[in-house]
């Protein structure tokens, strides 16, 4: 979905990727729309020139920002665990890797999950961040009809916790933390699948 | 907690709950910050002396209406049913309330989860909102400890997702939905406490 990878850190300079991570940084402190490309510049201590000479725009740091964020979502759909198996399990996948992107990419998806639909680049980034919603309704939906789920839940409300627990992680989530993505996901998964009370 | 009180729809003019509800209303669409007496005034269609009479000031409005989403939630600690019993019974119950609460005191409890801490009245806020969380994380640490939840889990880490879920649904519970306050409470613990996955 975007060829944009992680910045390397510490090298002289910047690269478009290292350009991109400091843009996000800064729409996430101050807005999108507060965030001039003069006030990107002079956070990077670079020309405006410098800046355009990597991109056209600052819509299109939103939509490379954007899209590396939901091109993390949108992949683990690909992805075997998610595409073969038990309904059940693709839905764990989902689930965890989810929780992985997210820490992964934590500024790229804060700044996802703050996306109002004010531009057509936020327009275009809510459509897929409800399609890949929907695919996992379906991945829910799919769980309770073959018996792996509850009978007595609302998938379209389910998928709605769920990600309202998963998206929550951004607010506090911080890499350097105690608690790292793998026992994160590990937490997500006991209280969205297993439940968290001790087996009978 | 607070003497105020959901407004009675259908009245002729405004008391001092029905002006709350709506400058609440206003805060969440506009934010506080841009949000002025005279908008408030002309939304109301009354002079900001008829506003004056009820409220000393906008800081007024902001900390009664937290008052009334942090009452809320700090009762459901007081009720019989969170204060005896089992640690899972008592969390089960607060959970459980705290869906009630914020689909009640929807656009307060919404106002809330967006204080920041710009003013000492936020601050005040945050404080209060940061101790019902230890509440709740004591109640998890218990239940963990009288081994009704798996001993595997953080505490700390599991309160944040309850509430990251339980919050989440400030963004997209409407009142006139199809989904009761009572059905939502029942998913969130299905999702919480016993799990999605059918009993084995």
């Amino acid at each position: 979905m975007s060829d944009v990878t992680t910045p390397k850190r510490g090298r002289p300079g910047y690269d478009q990727a290292a350009i991109l991570e400091i843009a996000v940084l800064a729409f996430n402190e101050y807005g999108y729309d507060a965030t001039s490309m003069g006030v990107l510049a002079s956070r990077l201590t670079l020309s405006k020139a410098a800046i355009y000479h990597h991109f056209s725009s600052k819509e299109e740091l939103l939509q490379l920002a954007l899209d590396h964020a939901l091109g993390g979502l949108e992949g683990l759909l690909l992805e075997p665990g998610a595409a073969t198996g038990a309904a059940i399990d693709r839905l764990a996948h989902v689930l965890r890797g989810a929780v992985h992107v997210l820490a992964d990419r934590l500024p790229y998806v804060t700044l996802l999950l703050r996306v109002r639909g004010n531009t057509d680049v936020e327009r275009q980034a809510l459509t897929r961040r409800r399609a890949f919603d929907r695919a996992v309704a379906t991945l829910v939906t799919a769980a309770r009809d073959e018996g792996s789920l509850r009978a007595d839940i609302d998938p379209a409300v389910v998928t709605r916790l769920l990600f309202g627990m998963v998206n929550s992680i951004a607010e506090w989530y911080r890499p350097t933390g105690p608690t790292d993505a793998a026992h994160l996901a590990n937490d997500v998964l006991a209280v969205a699948l297993n439940g968290l009370r001790t087996p009978a």
